[in-house]
């Protein structure tokens, strides 16, 4: 995922784009003004809100109509509800049902995927000044937050009881746990610890009809009924509107980590570097890839001195208590080694183990360095095949003449090719898309799929086709059917 | 969950008997025959299956008809389909649709709460003979097993490639992976490594309609339309028939535990010394407690010595690398002593763990000595309040004139009282009947579940309604209509 750098750059979205179908996209707000049943709506929203909460200011709503994926369509919202209660949230919603106005949800925005684009004549409902963390518990080792909550924050707040909230997608800083909710984020420690999903115990969920219900369950373990709080995470706002979140959390991490690097002149080498520490039942916390491409950009940004004829590094680190965690760092280091690794070495100390660390964190400044348009993939491919995975990406970059700098979670055979476009050349565009295309059908025929961590949205709806089959997108409707009836959450993305 | 040796005493269910509401039970298979619905299906299975598939002879039948939950209802099935393959009950299910015969689905029929029982008339399909282990991958450190696969021999095979399946249900050497997906088995050592959920990556799936599907994925992360295979989970049969399983597994775990004991004369403190350790971010891998009556039994069975006042004992075993692992037991015994613990003790080697371990193991057979029946309660609690659920387990014992016998996984708040009655006392079978309502109303006012692990099934439909209410239940129902529009599948279970 880009950092914030990459993200606040403008977003250019023309006019006349439609990059991946769908339906009209404006780029500005429309001047038409609402149907009737839009000024119903409005009517029943400034009746049943504070004042302050609905904005309809062209100027004001601008700034929300879209995430941070480039290239994905957007709409003109009727208005933008900056809820502050799950009540708010539930008038918003009953007053859409009632008229059938679409009802899209979105926390920072940060999303790469169009999962939060609003649609023509929708509301969108903003969750971002619900940030309340309503509890941090200790004994049960849970957090109670509100949607608006932002990563970081939960997470520094945990820090303080002695506590861990893992997952730490690269938007940690701006993202809000309501949105890594509905898009099942991940992260870098994910590796070993597992992604949004396995964190979420229970859910408060306004539904289509503005009913608020709680689903899921504050203990350890539980199995009554179906597991609808699940089934929430990663729905992108398509089956009700998450308002609160209830969170597992983890003892903190007592050790700062060891960190061990390894370069390699051939993907396969890499790729056998990889396979080894997963075989050998190694477990990094943190087990990330830089491409050749990332290589020379931050040799290029930084006079960093990495090796230019590397094809990859690859970065791991070890969180156990010592001295496990210096076995477990001799052990990769000696996988590395063993596999083709022309430099490796391991952090002996926390400065090492930073300095060790500082190529992976300056791939995307970088990158941005280069001042193109950044379109991230997210394919996730079984673990044995990322490297030909990633001979796959260069090979399509290559014959696509389009220029691919590639980080990986090598560990989860997770990978973001980051296709670096020209602005304002058609043309460069037309390959890029041909290319994204391209990678997306690579990540299918390899036994992967298209999205690993970022969502469906509007980017990846023509892939999840590809990769689900008309089967299961059959029964994917039905319950998007069956919990959203009219159709009016979040439509046209996801399912 | 008790062990085997409890599991096969005779189920005694009378003829009369309609425990827990439902329709009526026969106690023998209906001699009347099927209806012309029924004589369509079976006639459709004779020539679409093998003649050693399909079971009709109603001896062979019977020992299909119920699980293992004392008390629970059962019916007439049609016949026995003792499938093969993917095929066999997909085929199945399409005869079942056809003419809207309800299907069964069962595993080893281990289960606690009558999820597998036969309903009247409908088909039991036994995925016992799909026992096919498919694939072990220590790359991609997962398993794909057909759903007859024991847990222990999952477990074995992993174990030989130095690989973990973590979900350990007491059930594991007899239940099987299929059922163990079904209800979203717990074990003793999902305290620290979560439940069967969390292994869970991918599903083959037959639908209502008798369709193959695949649902989830191969790759170690994904995100690609709902988690159709999380909400296969736990399902009970209510929603597909599983029919390939696809699990993630762990590194093999490298020592042998260490395990620590304390024995508490008051329930509160023994609490307390729970919450110190979950509030000190220790982790044991297991954390269980025996109360005063299975301490009482298994003194008496085996003259084991233990105090006889104490309330309870906590046993803890952690799994940690040396020396970690003494330094976490060190700081468990601490914890225990500082709470109150009478005596507590941590072992130095494998075989003192083993035998401070064995009067864990010994409390069930310890209980089956007993000559009574066993009514296994499952309730789970916020973890700070697990002390004040076992108070009032002993208080409702005690008013109700139930001798209840109580482990629990203490580390997730689950508890598992067992109530004993007397055979062929109708007023004491009354009296287990309230004691076991007042337990599951305790848990519900306590914040907690109704069933922490062992399923709804029959048993818990009253409990599950007084959890969820009828907002959320309302959504279950509309979720199963999805998916099952006509109710076909393990009808009045689960939801």
């Amino acid at each position: 995922m880009p950092d914030r750098a990459t993200a606040a750059a403008p977003v250019v979205v023309e006019p006349e784009g439609r990059p991946f179908g769908g339906s009209t996209v404006p780029a500005e707000l429309d001047a038409s003004g609402p149907d009737a049943a839009g000024r119903a709506v409005l009517a029943e929203l400034a009746a049943a809100l504070d004042a302050d909460r609905v904005l309809t200011d062209p100027d004001v709503v601008r700034p929300y109509v879209h995430d941070e994926a480039e290239w994905a369509e957007y709409g003109t919202p009727l208005c933008v509800v900056r809820a502050r209660t799950t009540a708010d949230v539930a008038a918003t919603v009953r007053a859409c049902a009632a008229h059938r106005v679409p009802v899209v949800a979105r926390g920072a925005g940060t999303g790469l995927s169009g999962g939060a684009n609003a649609v023509d004549g929708c509301v969108l409902v903003s969750l971002e000044r619900m940030t309340a963390i309503r509890e941090i518990s200790a004994g049960e080792r849970l957090a109670v937050v509100e949607p608006g909550v932002v990563n970081d924050d939960l997470r520094a707040a945990c820090a303080e009881q002695g506590l861990w909230y893992p997952p730490d997608p690269a938007s940690a800083p701006w993202s809000t746990i309501g949105g890594n909710v509905a898009t099942n984020a991940g992260g870098l420690c994910c590796v070993k610890y597992g992604v949004t999903r396995d964190y979420v115990l229970a859910l408060e969920v306004v539904t289509a009809t503005g009913e608020v219900v709680r689903l899921g369950r504050r203990t350890a373990k539980g199995v009554v009924g179906y597991d609808l709080a699940g089934l929430m995470v990663g729905s992108e706002g398509t089956l009700g509107i998450i308002t609160e979140i209830t969170v597992k959390l983890r003892p903190a991490r007592p050790a700062a980590p060891r960190t061990v690097v390894g370069f390699f002149d051939s993907l396969a080498d890499c790729g056998a570097a990889v396979a080894a520490v997963t075989e050998q039942g190694l477990q990094p916390a943190v087990f990330e890839l830089v491409d050749r491409e990332c290589l020379a950009a931050v040799n290029a940004w930084r006079n960093a001195g990495l090796p230019t004829g590397a094809a990859s590094l690859l970065i791991a680190q070890t969180d156990l208590p010592e001295p496990a965690a210096q076995a477990e760092a001799d052990a990769i280091l000696a996988a590395f080694t063993a596999h083709g690794a022309t430099e490796a070495m391991a952090s002996t100390d926390e400065t090492e183990s930073e300095a060790l660390f500082a190529a992976r964190r300056m791939a995307y400044p970088a990158l941005e360095q280069l001042g193109m348009g950044m379109l991230t993939e997210d394919v996730c491919v079984p673990r044995p095949r990322m490297a030909e995975m990633l001979a796959r990406i260069e090979d399509i970059g290559r014959r696509r003449g389009v220029r691919i700098a590639t980080v990986a979670h090598a560990g989860d055979g997770n990978l973001h090719p980051l296709m670096l476009t020209p602005h304002d050349d058609p043309d460069a565009r037309d390959r890029t898309r041909a290319a994204f295309d391209e990678i997306i059908g690579a990540a299918v025929e390899l036994g992967g799929t298209v999205t690993g961590e970022h969502g469906v949205g509007l980017l990846k709806r023509d892939g999840m086709e590809r990769e689900l089959g008309p089967e299961v997108l059959a029964l994917q409707r039905a319950v998007k059917a069956a919990l959203d009836p009219d159709g009016i959450l979040n439509p046209g993305k996801a399912v």
